[in-house]
């Protein structure tokens, strides 16, 4: 290679420790981290030091690639970092660069901490040119001029940025003699030339300095911008480029590549598994999956990578290994033989289904290959919801009618309905149905109860439907929009397709695929390996779990699922049953005090068979107990025909009717009339609640002390008004009973004012409850249900990258979240503190919770799970950060 | 007095120093503060303190009222103190409680350092029993027996509780012989004997810890709290009460009671006036309005009080002129003449109109009696509102139909009309209207601007129609729940009348009352005196004042009422005028980013016309233009038969716009797509926006630099997507121009995580202007349309007490407002930080941006003038607080 300045060796090292690691030859001795040299050169670096059979080669590091960058756009002193690392590895290696009889040719692979897949560039073969083509071509004619056909293709496409398309209209593939091979080289140099105004550079350092360019440039490439933003990885990663001497697979019959596994992927199995492919090079083994061989013999198969190799086999196999124990993770390991010697090109952590994330990470801690707290910390707590639903048969064919967003997870099949009351009745005419809707609002939950599976044409991941569903832990499809429903007709159109009412569809929650027809699913089968994980996160966690729940059903799920008590049980949810609307309607519309009072006095003996069957189920668990909070005109009808219906039910005029609902409609129901603004202006709907309430502790006996939850107070004096009706209706049933029933009273933080005035709330409450999806809404001005039209936007721009509904949003929501933790509890210390809502079951928002140092989350029954482990890998990094690991 | 405990004088001292404060006779100096001594008390011994003739007492302090209770709910040691008071007093008058011969009587008053108007008890002749009043009587027995009567009334009215009816239905008013009076005072004692079960109290020392209790309770009584709830005055303050020897004016034809005015009430000139009631006590002035005489001769007057008493003529004005010299304000005086004899009962502040308190604080500053500051500090800077808009004629016949809510002060005559399209017509046709709707929606405001005044049935003090009517400057009255419309029928029905449309009504704007018929007005003049106040304010200000203003009528009220720029220019207003609409709903319902762009370049010369006229005008000084802000769904058609027009006329099915409106419909777009997340969806618009604005400033000259603002941006990277948006659009408009337009990019800050967020986003942006409108909408989670169903009873209730859209919430609101400003300019030190929105023109709230160090205030052209006062009042109380008092 041509040097261009040479420094002495003493300034270099100096200069250059940071910029550059070797692995493979000797001198090298920094730690192998991902941080500075990628996942990829980590792996290497690592096995080098192993003393693994590993193609020598370097690691520009992270560091390197955030030097500020020369007039070409290279970072600074690339020049003498690259000459003075390939001349040390001409030196290990016995190759030169550029020399056509000992050639050294050059694997270039971006990679940074974390996996992104696809998405940095590999160059490989750089260090070809005609000239050591030729060389190589004295030994074996074919494969050289086939390896640089494939490195000008490589090279052309990524380096010089010429389209792929302009090789297919001009050159014609040819049957692949030698000196076709040949020719066809040339002519592909030609076209180059042409496309790009000048010769393909010939100098192999020339090649390498524009590879490591290009490989430098594709961190900022669009596909990995978007990556990163949708994965909320930091630009401050950075990329580390390996250059590493090339091995070949495709020398003959005794060369080959493939990759093994340590575990089963599918199962978590302990056993190893992987493929291989004789004489082919990596951009092969993907193309020609029929000749792939399995690394070892099993039933049927005729060949193997054992049976023909059996050395190798030994050696990869017992590298895998000591590879599993010293890095402490089932391994994907991949390899290339070249002429019967083993060189292994990569390992890294291997990817695997949930269940088999469960299940490995179990038995390594069991194994003792990892201690409990790194199995907890190796499962990715959301994965866990795809082992709690049914999911689709992975062998099924998949005829795909729509695409919407993946809502609720999991799978299943049923007749189209359209209407809520239809999905309702289905159940008890012994029909399974889908609940297809444009959209849901609170009066179709009765209909989404009897529904398999709920379809929404509009909505986001947090809309109505989205919600409900999670919570019933129920597949959901929202924002399906190639779908269009004509309810009149009774027919779903999408691509071109019409589905009738009462044609079967599949709905796939876990993808967000809408399939045509019934399709065969699995069902979600608790692992003993998941209940072991869970039991040690229990021990581990030092925050409370509970769940939102309001129905029997919710709190037995609640309780399977491992939840410590009921977190938000909606007390109005109640109200929807289809015979105490009319109740709930007359209440809403009674023009005096006194004909509002008759009303509540029937709801409340329903209400409180409701709390007592709950709070039977809950057996002294604490149960949060949330008043009225939607506005009062959210349970009126709003079609035309369910208001004459009404209006004829209640003997009133259509027309007044009409008046009245058109009164009590609001501009902006999220920040309407609701909420603790009920309490105080119809004091007499709570009073019901909190007699049901109260009443039904006393009839579940065992001591059931409610938590009385009073939702969006923006101010103390509101939360005192309300504490002066709860105790008045406490003292009454006192009195008449003859025994004082125990509860608390808090109230949700979910309005910024809230957060601000927590000292001074605190000082009335006796718990907080974060109730983090109106506070995101209200800290953010963003309504949920309207959100789609920007939010994705909003995400492919870099803005918000990650939906605020989802995880919650730390920077403002956290604040505020944090002010109301420090205020609240310095006015009263023996504040309890909690979050309910949706961020409640979502790992990133829970480690948030945990930092702050809530009391406990509440979610859906269904991410009762999730939210465990999470608390336990809050529990643990936190102790790890402060030096306290076990 | 019958005495139960004596303490030594020496411990009695110490013990009752702060408790009771005595004037008009020796050995009590502490300063008269009101803080103290109640604002009343306060005047008593100011007055004393002159040596002017003050009937002798004692005040009990509010530290006297503030003490813990005792088991019968009076302060502890009230007797003691009383005691000890009363024996002085005996001692000083030479007259004793309950002696026949030599009887003190005392009045006993209630007061607070501010005004409570008739809210705190007053009780007049304590100490009157029958034996007294036998005594009394063998000097002047109808004298005797008719201040008994009166006594008696008054004390079983309000320290008793007996209802006054009780009397009316059991006593007959006698002739009046004393004879008959006597007989009277007996039964009336039987009555109330009968009414509370016990006789009423005849010993004088029980009489008055009775009537010191009532009158301290009366600051807890309904009427007291409702005001203080009102006002915002704070509990804190408590009830002084005065207890003073009676002196009578109703002893015969040299004795008697009057009010005097140092100047003017009306309108202010330098000039003496009052009214005397001869031989009358307190009670009787109201009821004998005919009967009483002016202080001093004028034209036309038979009588005087300075004719017929001209020595207690001369004693008075000669009090009169030293009490305004030393009290240094206005004073209205209450005194009495007993036998020859004056008596100053009482001086206070002299109500006055807003015009009077105008011209009264210049000429006292002019005549060296008070500084400049101070005159600054006595106007009331709201009172200015009345003086820019005409009034009702104060002479009119005011013939009320209905009562709704003052939402812009003025009033105005007009033919009702009921559309807003008919009042858009109205001026071209020569017709003055008053536009009548349920409510507004921005559809209206062009009507609104045709119409004299706007009435509304539904919506509060800061509904749509009340804010758009505020910034017109035209009267409006809202939420007269009263009125009901059939527009079908186009009537207007209320209290059982009907008025149909060209039917003229009034609208009295400053006092909520619709009128019925045409009632003259007075127009609004600008006295020397108004403008010489607001020169001294300019001076002494240090925060700058803007106006919200679009049209070029809204400018040049702005610069008439002394705005030094433009502080909101919303620029979407410019397009809800009637021939721009068709061109903005073609933009909004394209369907293809192509079309969106075909009907922006249709805007953009009109858009940029109008901008061009407002630069003229504002002749260089800063003009702010906020990008467009509300939902683009605002713009569209509501109504059927408005869509099937706009169907046709855009050649679309009518079922498809239905569908395409439907599908733009919010269900909170408050907090929906709107404001920056429009720029960043559809970034075509605001580069037409930018064009319109750059191109407009280049065209104008002179150096022009817009302030470009970007609304509802709650993370930098939305600012920085706008930024670069606009640096685009400059950099083309420089090349093709040949000229660079100046500019500057800011943004507002109305969204709680904008504020948390503004230390990071202020490093994008020149300026911050504070929106505190939707700011208070998301702190408090209130949607202002919606709150009208719930803050009038929060208000009663004593919660959120000022309406948080009228002045800003200093608890929540504030708190961001004030961490957004230190954030921004730790980041930024140059940063500009504004507020526009209706608290930008509210007194208190702009004292609040003062103090938090705010640059300018922008409110509508009409609250100019206001917010220069209240700008000039924060800076002056600032100084005073630190000490640096001019």
């Amino acid at each position: 290679m041509k040097i261009q300045k040479r420094r002495t060796p003493a300034r270099r090292t100096a200069a250059t420790r940071d910029l550059v690691r070797r692995f493979g030859f000797g001198g090298d001795d920094a730690p192998p981290t991902p941080e500075r040299l990628g996942a990829k050169g980590a792996g290497l670096a690592a096995m080098a030091a192993l003393g693994l059979p590993v193609p020598p080669g370097f690691i520009l590091t992270t560091e390197f690639g955030r030097r500020p960058r020369d007039a070409n756009g290279d970072p600074e002193g690339i020049d003498a970092v690259l000459a003075d690392a390939i001349e040390s590895l001409e030196g290990a290696t016995g190759r030169r660069l550029g020399d056509p009889d000992r050639p050294l040719l050059l694997a270039v692979r971006g990679g940074t901490r974390g996996s992104m897949p696809g998405l940095l560039d590999t160059i490989l073969n750089v260090g070809l040119n005609e000239k050591v083509a030729a060389g190589l071509a004295r030994n074996d004619p074919r494969f050289a001029f086939d390896t640089f056909r494939r490195f000008i293709h490589a090279f052309s496409d990524r380096v010089l940025g010429v389209d792929a398309a302009v090789f297919e209209d001009r050159v014609t593939e040819p049957a692949g003699t030698p000196a076709e091979l040949r020719a066809l080289c040339r002519s592909l140099l030609a076209v180059v030339a042409e496309e790009t105004g000048s010769a393909f550079p010939a100098d192999p350092a020339a090649q390498l300095r524009a590879a490591v360019r290009a490989v430098l440039a594709s961190w900022d490439g669009p596909g990995a911008r978007a990556h990163r933003a949708l994965h909320a990885i930091p630009d401050e990663w950075g990329i580390a480029v390996t250059v590493q001497a090339m091995v070949f697979g495709n020398t003959g019959p005794s060369s080959g590549t493939g990759f093994v596994l340590t575990r089963d992927p599918q199962s978590g199995r302990k056993a190893l598994s992987g493929e291989f492919l004789f004489d082919a090079q990596g951009y092969d083994v993907a193309a020609r999956a029929a000749d792939r061989v399995p690394i070892l013999d099993a039933i049927g198969t005729r060949d193997s990578l054992a049976r023909r190799l059996p050395d190798v086999f030994s050696e990869l196999i017992a590298a895998a290994s000591l590879l599993e124990r010293r890095l402490g993770d089932m391994q994907e390991l991949e390899f290339t033989v070249e002429d019967g010697k083993l060189h292994l090109l990569q390992t890294q952590p291997a990817r695997r289904s949930a269940g088999a994330g469960v299940r490995v990470a179990v038995e390594m801690a069991l194994e003792g290959l990892i201690t409990r707290d790194d199995a907890l910390l190796r499962v990715d707590p959301a994965s866990l919801d795809e082992l709690l639903h049914p999911t689709i048969d992975p062998r099924a064919t998949r005829d795909v009618l729509a695409v919407g967003l993946p809502a609720s997870p999991g799978a299943a099949s049923g007749e189209i309905v359209f209407s809520a009351e239809e999905a309702e009745a289905a159940p008890k005419l012994g029909r399974r149905v889908i609940l297809v809707r444009t959209d849901t609002s609170p009066e179709d939950v009765h209909g989404m109860h009897g529904a398999q599976a709920i379809l929404t044409a509009r909505g986001g991941l947090t809309s109505h439907a989205a919600m409900v569903a999670r919570g019933m832990g129920k597949p959901c499809i929202t924002g399906a929009s190639e779908i269009r429903i004509d309810t009149r007709q009774q027919v779903l159109l999408a691509r071109g397709r019409t589905f009738r009412a009462g044609d079967v569809i599949t709905v796939d929650g876990s993808t967000g695929e809408v399939l045509a027809g019934e399709v065969p699913t699995r069902h979600a089968d608790l692992s003993p390996e998941f209940t072991m994980l869970l039991a040690w996160a229990d021990q581990r966690r030092r925050m409370g779990t509970r769940a939102n729940a309001e129905t029997p059903e919710d709190a037995e799920a609640a309780l399977r699922f491992g939840a410590e008590g009921i977190g938000l049980c909606r007390s109005e949810q109640m109200f929807f049953a289809p015979e105490r609307r009319p109740i709930m309607l007359e209440m809403i519309l009674a023009e005096t005090r006194e004909d509002r009072r008759k009303a509540l006095e029937r709801l409340l003996p329903v209400q409180r068979q409701d709390f007592l069957a709950l709070f039977r189920i809950m057996r002294g668990r604490p149960v949060t107990v949330r008043l009225v909070d939607p506005p009062l005109h959210e349970f009126l009808p709003r079609q035309d025909d369910e208001i004459d219906a009404l209006a004829a039910a209640m003997g009133m005029a259509p027309e007044h009717l009409r008046n009245r609902i058109e009164g009590l409609s609001e501009f902006n129901p999220m920040l309407g009339h609701r909420g603790v603004r009920v309490a105080i202006t119809y004091p007499e709907i709570i009073e019901m609640q909190t007699r049901a309430i109260l009443e039904a502790a006393l009839d579940a006996g065992g001591g059931v002390a409610p938590e009385i939850m009073v939702p969006l107070v923006l101010d103390r004096a509101e939360l005192d008004a309300v504490l002066a009706c709860i105790s008045r209706v406490a003292e009454a049933i006192a009195a008449e009973r003859g025994s004082a029933p125990r509860y608390t009273v808090g109230t949700m933080i979910e309005l910024p004012r809230a957060a601000l005035r927590a000292g001074e709330i605190a000082r009335s409450a006796a718990f907080f409850s974060f109730g983090t999806n109106d506070l995101t809404q209200t800290t953010l001005g963003i309504s949920r249900d309207d959100s789609a039209a920007f939010l994705g936007r909003y995400a492919r721009a870099g803005i918000l990258a990650r939906d605020p509904f989802v995880t919650i949003d730390r920077d403002g929501v956290g604040e505020l979240v944090r002010i109301a933790a420090e205020r609240g509890r310095a006015a009263r210390p023996d504040l309890v503190l909690g979050a309910c809502g949706e961020h409640g079951g979502d790992p990133a928002s829970i480690a948030f919770f945990a930092e702050v140092g809530l009391d406990y989350v509440s979610s859906s029954p269904f991410r009762v799970p999730i939210a465990r482990l999470a608390a336990a890998q809050a529990a643990i990094t936190a102790d790890r950060r402060e030096g306290g690991a076990r």
